[in-house]
């Protein structure tokens, strides 16, 4: 205890799990108090934990006893129950973009737990509630861009996982501002995914510009943010035709509610077949899948004064379109990165709603490098989640 | 005149000419006893009239005696004082795109004149009010397109000067709808290049969804398109960065009010360059120049969040964006084509107002063949516009 | 037929029915030719047909035979087969408003029926094809609000059963472009009342500005306009309160898809049960019940920032409300009127999907007196439509 | 200087003014070194400063010596030289609203100054920064209102100067997340107004939803607030009809950019002036006068399917408009709060422009007693900014 105290002391004050009540700690005083109560409280926060890490790209992934981190005055601390695992993950790992990351690294950005503490600015968490950990993790809040509510897109952006330490341990840290609030019951292994690739897909919908009634065209229907992406879209009231190649991507697309199926395996020509299908071509094509003929097409069947949106990053891909018919179809051509706080809050209620379904796979969070293994690979079908507790 | 009486005779009704005031014949015989009273008119319409034609791509461009055209039920007959040349038109005569042309074709699409006669259908015009021929002609009006305001869009547009002989004649029909109604008092001469390229720029401008304070970049800032979107993004409250090429240039440039100049020619790193000068990178950047290294590069300075807008047509050209950064930045790459009757209206509005001057050289209609080969050999500087009646 | 040759000549081309092919009558001897293929064709149209006129507000309304309208150079003329009756109709008859109506009129402004000639301007339909006639039956297309697509907001607006004889009749003539195009294979009786109360709600939800997943309340949710306002909202993706009286209106209201309903009647405290349902009040409040309380107190539990819109007429009400917290709260009081051509495209579209139903009762048209004796009497439930064959 | 020291020991950790530079400081230990190396600095903060407090509603308002306030970890502390006076102080001193204010009170929510400690999270502002203190200090951030961009308008807005200690005393705080960042070199007198009346116009004219080109009516277009609207509204490319009463009001509008002036003293008809003056009436009304009876008409000569906005704050006041016409000219009454992050950055680039001016008298804050005074006389003339040196 003495060497928690000594985490905590001389820091700022903050609020701990006293079984769901809260209260303030000025000082080391009360602090020493507090943490007297604590020993008897329902949540303890440990000083260690477990967690996975790894101290150079590509080195070995660490599943180890790690120290509980400390949250700032405008942070929770989330004892995370079950975090998803996205390709960007692998992407960290293997430092594979010009972006720098932390190192040593605790990756994951698909995190839901409990919240059992928290820095003093925090007004909206209390101890207990579920929150969840997202990409990003934290910025600055107040530059043009943070105060447009592209936060996402902030110079100074934290990311969860990237350059803050992640969901793959226990106890992790988030700016509560940027944190994601989930409703209490909320199931937190199903939800794990939604805090990244039912964000980003929801986002991606949004900047589809797209009305109830108009058609959308998901290219790579039937993967892991391809089948969120058509739920999120028959939400919204939109008609889905769905890309993808074989049988059964076209069950699965079907099953979970898309309305008209392409197989790009089958067509003989795909401009004629989507544009055929949705009267002139979709008001909108969301490229989730990374090939970079895919989204080329997208920019010939897409409707007249329509909008393709990229979300999936191709490794070194480009986007190229011919001039002439970019502006005689008046077509956008928008890149769509990940949600904000209110992408996130709408994403969730969606989910909250039922009408939104992941489907997972549970792990152990120790079996996490395995993961790592089989991403490389290419050989994951649908989305992992690991459980911090195994 | 009884020939004239022929061509009107037995087609639906129209209005015609009698000092401004307006008749509405009803048959022959009302026909007949009109153009009895028009013989006294001050404005007469003859048979025949002076034009511009050519029979083949490429081929001969004859300044000979053409027929007057009649207006249908919804059109208007305008009897053309200036029009404007536009690079479109070079296009036109040598067959270079993939849209057919109507063959023979008069060309011309900024004419400026005045109404002569009108079908029975015209509501918004009388007879010597004043009258823009643009681009667009006519449209359906009742597609999906049309009725969302993408009249330009529409798959049934009617071109002037390409599927429908156009203003350089001295009497031409357009659709009373899609026609500009121009204010009494307007300078025709003037007036002809705003009606497609003011109309143009300040679409592109509307495009770029730009606030004002807010920064815009023109690539091409001094050119002809250039130097007239130059004056509408001031008149719209915005700041302008230009980009071009030599001293005469920058002077150009701001003596139409442009901010901020940055010479290509002189700069070692336009990025760098262009970012720094706007705090960041404009908000948008407008194409107007013809190049496809200009556009790729406009994909890099542009603001996070900011929005890229495509109106120039270099031939055979491609916009191609990295993926990575284009969802990362979150730019949207937007084509403009050419405006609608709202942003006619307004286009207009705003030179009528004085806020946007346009330059011109005023020749004989007799020396277009002339224009074309400046244009061809790239020799054009500043806006050519022809004089109907010489 | 020598009457009905009379109708047409020398006046404008007119395409006519033969059997879905269309032919271009270019005078009065193709004219007569035409006419002689006619006598075979399926479709004949007569010189006289049946249809409800009155001659003075308030005044007889006959059920009588009455000359077949001809269409102008832009018009199609539809056999209507269904039209429904609206409370509009009832004001026209009485001469409530202050916008003056034609006398005599022919009232009716829900017609649906097959398009049998056209005028030669007319490109978007065929003889044959499915129309309807809607409240606007055509406008100027070309002052500032039309060209916003504030079409119904035109100075110029020409109103079906209102300025222009509308639907109750056999035969009538639309504006080709304000004309609803109708897909082959609609129920003509079922899609009636869509032509004006489905666009209507639909029109009025769109102005609500409410997103997918966001709350409307419906006041009045259960009544005609109601519960097709529920219908759309569903499809919409939005979540829906409805606010209407009894329990039958309460099941109602869920049969066709409604969340929650609040039964004024029961509540006590009618803004902090709706708030409380919708966790801080809906984000839009759409007022089709002409009460003037009900619409003040919209502008009190609509969320902050929300949208209050007026659809429903009362008589001489005022929309009042307080401006300390209407400026506080943020919210906007919006005005919506009819829809526009594409707000009539998509209401439809809805319909056609199997989304919306109307619920009708089908009587004769010689019956519509009776109609609207019930409507004075306030007695009618659901919508009538009249078979213009009976 | 131990008093000072007491103040910040044991409590969360600041930056504090040396000289522009930043320390952080960890925890006691540092905290006292640092005291020591301030005693050298050039911007010492005292423990105790001059301000103006008053204890009850109405009563008192004292001229004295008050502690210094510390910052908060996402607080900065301001060393204020200018604040402006607002009626919104006289109504805080007189506890008019139902709002409930903190008391005892320090008013002022136009303060501008310097940065001179802050806490350790945040990260927008260093030591020497210039600041303004607005009407929002804080708020939560992380509701659905925040979340939006809608923070003035969140349920735990925190208010300068009404529930929070304001800029009429030498040192205030305020979250460094809604302070305004103010350019170097900014003058902090004149830009005091800008900060509340400057901001909140420039949103009521955003809030009116009209593009560069289009007409703005402003009723009382000369007073404090109207003449910094006319000067936005020409910045922001809008044409600008003015409202207000007497022959120097008109001279005022002019010598601020003002297009056309009518005077409601003069004018037999507002309704028909306003619109003949603007082809139609205004795009919209900006209502900053505070007559109700100013306030309906707007919502008369406004143009279809235009906005009335509402700013000022007539006590007690309704706005009632006519269901009919406010449906069937489907304009909008919105009203518009104060402004939030963005609006604040937009509004004081303005400023820095030159493009705004804003007249202003200054006295020493040992007066402002005097100025309530004036105000509740209704004696005031311009807008009054005091310094807190004096």
């Amino acid at each position: 205890m003495l060497k928690t105290m000594h985490r905590y002391a001389g820091t700022s004050t903050v609020h701990m799990a006293l079984g769901g009540g809260k209260t303030r700690l000025g000082g080391a005083q009360r602090l020493a108090n507090s943490w007297g109560t604590l020993r008897l409280a329902s949540t303890n926060i440990p000083t260690t934990q477990k967690g996975v890490i790894f101290y150079e790209h590509g080195g070995q992934l660490h599943y180890k006893e790690l120290p509980v981190p400390k949250p700032k005055p405008n942070e929770i601390l989330v004892n995370v129950k079950y975090s998803g695992v996205c390709h960007t993950d692998l992407h960290a790992w293997k430092g594979d973009w010009a972006l720098p990351v932390k190192l040593p690294l605790v990756g994951g950005h698909e995190g839901a737990g409990v919240v059992v503490a928290k820095g003093e600015n925090v007004t909206n968490f209390e101890i207990g509630d579920l929150a969840g950990i997202k990409w990003l993790n934290g910025s600055c809040m107040s530059c043009e861009l943070c105060e447009q509510g592209h936060e996402p897109n902030c110079e100074h952006a934290d990311l969860s996982g990237y350059t803050h330490d992640g969901s793959f341990q226990q106890y992790a840290t988030a700016d509560a501002v940027q944190a994601a609030q989930l409703p209490e019951g909320t199931d937190l292994a199903q939800v794990a995914p939604i805090l990244c690739a039912g964000v980003t897909v929801y986002k991606a919908l949004k900047t589809a510009d797209v009305k109830p009634g108009q058609w959308v065209a998901i290219s790579g229907a039937s993967g892991g943010l391809g089948s969120l992406a058509v739920q999120y879209a028959k939400a919204m009231g939109l008609r889905v035709l769905g890309i993808d190649g074989g049988d059964d991507k076209k069950k699965l697309f079907h099953s979970v509610g898309g309305d008209v199926f392409i197989d790009y395996l089958k067509s003989k020509d795909l401009v004629y077949d989507i544009q055929e299908a949705t009267q002139g071509g979709p008001h909108s094509a969301i490229n989730v899948s990374v090939s970079e003929a895919a989204i080329s097409l997208s920019a010939q069947y897409v409707r007249p004064c329509g909008t393709v949106v990229l979300v999936g990053l191709p490794a070194g891909a480009y986007v190229k379109s011919d001039v002439f018919s970019h502006v005689v179809k008046s077509i956008s051509i928008k890149g769509s990165y990940v949600g904000n706080r209110v992408d996130t809050r709408e994403a969730i209620d969606f989910f909250t709603r039922g009408l939104v379904k992941s489907p997972i796979k549970i792990i152990g969070l120790s079996q996490l490098p395995k993961v790592y293994g089989l991403m490389e690979e290419g050989k994951i079908l649908g989305r992992y989640v690991v459980d911090t507790s195994k």
